[in-house]
């Protein structure tokens, strides 16, 4: 088997790393899987695999046996396929379009065999008259509306769909789904309703396979996990912070960001660090800055507040966060201990995702999508037997 | 002249446009430039020049007559070299690389005709090597802190390198540089505190060209602008929120971010929308879902606060910012005027990038480099005759 993109090397230019651990991730997805054992596990590898790459992701995934791939739009779709037919040429996975078909985008979908899920009636209309116009029936999935408001035909319309079978002329239905609002909230009264709500739907379609749960809704029991599974985060070890998920014990961390130490130097008590001075130093300081900033998604929300991992000191941000460097104090390492060119971990073993979101009032989900293009991303394999 | 990158025609497939006012830019450059009549006007296009396209942003500032270009990151200096060769090759701008040398990368330097700005010893010692192997004297600047307490040699280190000539062996000193604290705020203290400790250690190195100031820097008056400015925030139009800048009047904006609508739909009074039903609507509402979420940079710190502008109406986010879809209330809007596939301004005009940063606490030099590279980016020339 060839692996693809799994290094040991960092180049000598890089200042910050973003370290996906392919035999975790792995380890999620079966994981994930099993959870659900009566239905298919697809992969959500939407916004470049929620920032840890989505050709490496995807193409591991695929070799792990997963065979439906969930992205918005038409371009990450395009990009999928594209890398897929080249990496794995003897795979054809199902890539499907959450954004549905947008105006002039028919021919695309169909040229690189995308499956759109449909979430309005105009965009009905468009898939038919692209399959009226190619004289072929076309791969749908219609999306139904049970609760978030975002997108999906509403209720009433999926209810007139089911009562004129006509409107589906010239639509392959591969699939009905679903998107749940409160999954990572066991107890809460709105899983239930979806789920009625969405059987309700489905029972006006028979036959037609159903998808509704994301990575959460997998842990919300049997009834909910129909036909197929789309979980996200939770194979790339994210959690939800702000909400009341407990951390499921089987979904393991695969993330690790560090950051090279570029200067170390000592600054006088009473001298301030950074933009405005929030810092002032109450002793003697020796400070180490890293070649990362808020452009490479280390926000700037953590000025003063954030925490780094140094071998094994945890040490504390002062100071702004600019937009290329970080300062953090390590007065209390030993100085023979710390040196230029080496590296601090930002985020990853103790320091978790979750945590670090929690600090700056958001989930772990955006500070993976904000990991910048800047930082070297290493696809690291711990177990070979993974795959 | 050849126009590169200027476009006219959205792909169908973008559901995010980032537009960038290319006149109004270099008429942001010159004005800068305008201010600081005695030096010579740079500009910092680090992280990929703060979100907007490191390579055709340099282009213009180029035509336009800037010759001095501030990375960060060696890869980006090594980029910004490669593709001004080819775009223009009769122009051989200077690349300055912020972080100096790295340990393994002096030879990249080299071979693409970077400047390090030094930052400390152990860079100055790199360099000094790689001028032995090489048999040359290599270019660098020297970076001095003055009360950054980030980068640069510390004044003891400056002065003991003023005293000891034979320290700078190799080396081709091309400019002294420091950078400012407080630059946006004019009556703070320290920018008289820093200006002073600049000259002070510059006094050690007659005749070297000095550059200390940022874009905010430049209105702090003559005395700051020494012999280079290199402002990258004013360039782009951004200003600091946070700080008591009053906006510059000469600063333009240039950025606009669209969002195409993918969907409008209705809910009743009392449904929810979005994750963890944060929004609960009052009456009933249609609402309009859009293409990008915090994925792409609008940050899930505007759920329930952001406003958005669809043709003269301006209407408020509601529920929760989701990774790839923001949801917005549209009620107020004639049904016949907002449909589907049509586009929603999300900063820009007056929704200016300034005010949603402070919504957020932060900067919108945030907002900025946080764009993501799902947003076409399209460049636009208002006038022509700016060039």
């Amino acid at each position: 088997m060839v692996l693809n993109n799994i290094s040991s090397s960092i180049p000598t230019t890089a200042l910050g790393v973003l370290e996906v651990d392919i035999s975790k991730l792995i380890e999620n997805y079966r994981y994930l899987q099993s959870q659900a054992p009566g239905a298919v596990c697809g992969a959500a590898v939407k916004a470049d695999a929620y920032g840890l790459g989505q050709n490496t992701v995807s193409y591991y995934l695929a070799l792990a046996g997963c065979d439906n791939f969930f992205v918005v739009q038409v371009e990450e779709g395009i990009r999928l396929r594209e890398y897929l037919r080249t990496a794995l040429p003897h795979k054809n996975p199902k890539i499907y379009v959450m954004v549905g078909v947008m105006p002039g985008t028919e021919d695309l979908l169909i040229h690189y065999g995308l499956i759109p899920t449909l979430l309005a009636p105009y965009q009905l209309m468009l898939w038919r008259k692209a399959a009226f116009r190619h004289e072929k029936n076309l791969p749908a999935v219609l999306h139904f509306d049970t609760g978030m408001a975002r997108t999906g035909f509403m209720a009433d319309q999926a209810i007139d769909l089911a009562n004129s079978s006509g409107d589906l002329e010239g639509i392959s239905l591969k699939m009905i789904m679903s998107h749940l609002t409160c999954s990572n909230e066991h107890e809460h009264p709105m899983n239930q309703i979806q789920l009625k709500a969405f059987d309700q739907l489905c029972a006006g379609f028979p036959g037609v396979p159903q998808s509704l749960s994301n990575s959460w809704g997998i842990f919300l029991g049997k009834d909910f996990h129909k036909n197929v599974v789309r979980p996200g985060g939770g194979i790339y070890g994210l959690s939800l912070a702000q909400g009341v998920t407990n951390d499921i014990p089987g979904i393991k961390g695969i993330i690790s960001i560090k950051a090279k130490i570029v200067q170390i130097h000592t600054i006088r008590a009473g001298a301030s660090v950074g933009y405005s001075g929030t810092f002032v130093a109450q002793r003697p300081t020796r400070i180490a800055t890293l070649g990362v900033g808020y452009a490479d998604g280390y926000t700037r929300g953590l000025s003063n507040k954030g925490i780094v991992k140094i071998k094994n000191w945890i040490v504390p941000v002062i100071g702004r966060v600019s937009m290329d460097f970080v300062t953090v104090d390590v007065t209390d390492i030993p100085e023979n201990q710390v040196k230029e060119g080496e590296w601090a971990l930002l985020m990853g073993d103790e320091l978790r995702l979750k945590d670090v979101a929690s600090q700056i009032e958001t989930i772990s989900y955006e500070l993976a999508v904000n990991i910048s293009e800047r930082y070297h991303r290493q696809y690291i394999m711990t177990d070979i037997e993974s795959i």
